[in-house]
């Protein structure tokens, strides 16, 4: 059986404006030329929106064949995910955020066992690519900075393998342009792919 | 001048249905109580929809006369704001985020200071009551649950006081009713009330 990987996007912006996108770019082709065989979807959840999740989807939300239960039956028939979004207000965008809502589902990407807690029905590898306009590298402002936190907590959640690359500083202070940005990252995120 | 008071929800559960909208209606009618005079000005994200910021909103995003200027501006007008709102997936509701992501616009809400450093726009007073269904509050969890550290870390930004108060464990293996939960929580969230 092929292996599938579903490459996630999160940026507005154009490629080459972006740090997160371009670095995602890097760990995609290094992942591709690593596996030639797998299948590679891709994904842009700006361009894609999802919607938030209201009354109409709460009531339909454990039925299996309901929106939320079709893109989250899809979402665990993939073995690899390349997440890539920049953070906003301490967190990845709100299109993100959509995104899991909706296909993070009980009895199907995870589910509770009898003490209450989850276990993971998602047996995948996770890398996230994700990059900040401050730097909230400092002990005080890691504690902060939700992205990689929350990414992190979602894939132990469904049940990946989770590896992430973040920048740090890459906004309106930045020291270096978005190309240098690959220079100085790559072998980082080429290192993250390969423990994926 | 008077005081106004902004009570945003973000949960598309009817009240009677929700520990997070419940125990928000105890801190509103706590909040009126103290400030009588108080304007109040309810917002459901979940009824009144933001949409993800996608690339024509960001080309807007710095002119104060834009749609996230605007909103800005409107948003900056409160002197309180009470946000409620359940942890979906680690953090907040995408709907609720698509708001945060709308509101915190450069040179209205926050500024960068020269150090690069965000610096708050905004001289009120948040109170975030928040419910999770599993119980976070052991260390290692409390290290993956994102709402009450981001909306911390928001308020900061902006410049807010931060207040909150979190219900644990209040999803399928609840132990109490909703109505239990107010009488549980009653006290301390009114408590929160006064520290505002």
């Amino acid at each position: 059986m092929s292996m599938k990987v579903l490459y996630i996007t999160a940026n507005p912006k154009e490629i080459k404006d972006s740090v997160c996108l371009s670095l995602g770019e890097v760990a995609l082709n290094e992942f591709k030329a690593k596996h030639p065989q797998v299948e590679v979807t891709t994904l842009d959840v700006c361009a894609n929106e999802y919607a938030h999740i209201n009354g109409d989807t709460l009531k339909d939300y454990m039925n299996p064949h309901g929106l939320c239960g079709l893109a989250a039956t899809d979402f665990v028939s993939y073995d690899y995910f390349i997440v890539v979004a920049p953070m906003w207000n301490l967190t990845v965008p709100s299109a993100l955020k959509a995104f899991w809502d909706t296909v993070i589902i009980p009895n199907i990407t995870f589910r509770y066992n009898e003490q209450g807690r989850t276990e993971g029905l998602c047996k995948g590898s996770m890398l996230y690519i994700g990059a900040r306009g401050g730097d909230y590298s400092s002990e005080f402002l890691q504690d902060i900075a939700c992205d990689d936190r929350m990414m992190k907590g979602i894939a132990g959640m469904i049940g990946c393998k989770y590896q992430s690359y973040v920048a740090n500083g890459v906004g309106g202070y930045r020291q270096r342009s978005v190309a240098d940005w690959v220079d100085f990252a790559a072998n980082d995120v080429i290192s993250a792919v390969g423990e994926m």
